[in-house]
């Protein structure tokens, strides 16, 4: 049987934010497997900032996505058709394949969503998928936290920084949290219960005397999403032996030209602290554990997760551009 | 007795390269001791691109220089006079002092020299003091080196750089130094069995490849005392699970305008590398263990350790510019 899909790929490497231009809408054929692969029905595609990184070609945590190439980006769909051992028509898959409406897979990097599933589809590609776990093991392992250590959270209102700063908040630490518009702050404060807020686009050009009004006795771990003036801010708020999870620098990935290192660099010796790039990839082998971790705090209502779906494979450039703007709050999927 | 002794103050901070106008001498007049006090005689202060930080209002880890205020440094000599149950006339002594030729002292961070001591008196201040100290815990402890890892150690012609590379050769590390001239390189791979060196003077432009062909399987651990363009060379360079030992940033110390942290600061996250600040303070419970391994090192001739020592009290400033114009090689110390 043939197929005829539609996907998107990387027509030109985009300078700044991505235009039509760099990323463009072809149509597939799709005529049959080879021995080993199956056919995803994709479902939903995740739109994370990480993906405008790999269509960058500086080096980077994983190859850049190739000029032609499908854009690379975690979905979750059905089976449709399979000569691979391990997968059958009907299973639910999740992994990582792209901005398409079929994915074509050999399997690799591809897991089953369990048959007793009690949770929409598309948990798999936020909380159950890269942001929760990001935000499960960035902050129970990667920040070393303990009770009574205040967290500074960028890009609170975020996927990852809202999952991770309610689950500080659960391990007893002090959670400030920064956004850019005062809605976020008020649901991060109100229905998150973070102990306090600051709004960086009214603060900015304060934001090192905001930080410190707000963290009084410094920051035991700065969660950094954003790089940037937050980042040069936070640096000159560290307590000794501060750590900084590096998870992303989201400010940074529509810049045309260079962007230096934080000014403030230094601090980091000044504070005896500690800077921790931080790639969930490395806690591969502990996914199910923080999967499983996730759903009984879903269960137990002890974390509120907060998604936006964009329905239409059509719109999907359209909903790439809120990550950047600030205009979503969580986690962002594309509806196929 | 009245005692009239000369020291170093701070009159105004520098901007950029010290000079006479920010540091001047003076002369005191000791009148005698209070309670709990004691007065040494200096033999050597030290001279550390560290003491150029403290001559600077910006944040750090211990408060700035005053104006008016002595030199802070560390310096080595005899108690001449005491009134300190724990230091008698005669005990030989080091700790943070400062450029002067007696330090009127209250017994806080001294120490005194062991009553058996078998080498000389300004080891205290080099090889067992906060350079030794560094060189230890910093490749021992911080750099998390194994056997068969590749350290690139910057500054390497140093007292830190070229003992820090001793110690890794003597774990089964691959080491690779910079170093600014070819005689310093040569010492380097000739006396103490460097396994490849790069002068970055004449490699600058090109310092990425340059560290790409000396480190063709990357880069395990970078020991960062200089910052810069080679910090942002070597991160192009990590291999995945990197540290960078973030030890000094002598090629930023006399920048006038603020300076830019590392333009390939996204590399930390893309490799999953740690950048940690290292205070050799935060060690200061293990300083005795560390000065004794030390010493059995140079006592089973595994460290080859190189000082330079000027003579006169007068030539303390153009001793000092010596460590920012790449012309000292190993420890610099002043003999009063």
């Amino acid at each position: 049987m043939t197929i005829q899909y539609k996907q998107f790929y990387l027509h030109q490497r985009p300078k700044g934010n991505t235009t039509d231009n760099d990323i463009k809408i072809r149509s597939v054929d799709f005529d049959g497997l080879a021995d080993g692969q199956l056919l995803i029905k994709n479902d939903y595609f995740s739109l994370d900032p990480a993906i405008r990184g790999w269509m960058s070609d500086e080096p980077n945590y994983m190859p850049p996505i190739g000029l032609g190439e499908v854009i690379r980006s975690s979905t979750v769909g059905k089976v449709v058709e399979s000569k691979h051992p391990d997968f059958a028509v009907g299973d639910q898959v999740y992994g990582l394949n792209g901005w398409e409406e079929y994915s074509l897979s050999d399997g690799f990097f591809l897991t089953k969503v369990p048959t007793d599933n009690q949770f929409p589809l598309h948990y798999y590609l936020s909380i159950f998928g890269a942001v929760g776990l990001t935000a499960y093991f960035g902050i129970n392992d990667s920040a070393e936290l303990k009770a009574g250590d205040t967290l500074l959270m960028s890009a609170a209102a975020g996927a990852v920084g809202s999952l991770g700063g309610q689950l500080a908040k659960n391990m007893g630490c002090r959670v400030v949290g920064l956004a850019g518009t005062d809605d976020k702050c008020k649901w991060l404060k109100d229905e998150l219960n973070f102990d306090e807020v600051i709004n960086y686009k009214t603060e900015s050009g304060n934001l090192d005397a905001a930080i410190r009004a707000a963290c009084p006795e410094g920051v035991d771990v700065y969660f950094d999403n954003v790089g940037g003036e937050i980042l040069d801010a936070a640096l000159l708020n560290l307590r000794d032996n501060a750590r900084i999870v590096f998870c992303g620098s989201i400010s940074t990935y529509n810049a045309v030209e260079p962007v230096p290192g934080p000014y403030n660099y230094w601090q980091i010796l000044a504070k005896n602290a500690v800077v921790k790039g931080f790639l969930v990839s490395s806690y591969f082998e502990q996914f199910e554990v923080g999967a499983a971790a996730l759903a009984q705090l879903l269960i137990d209502e002890k974390i509120n997760f907060k998604y936006e779906i964009i329905d239409g494979f059509d719109n999907t450039l359209t909903a790439f551009h809120k990550l950047f703007d600030g205009s979503n709050t969580g986690k962002l999927m594309l509806k196929v």
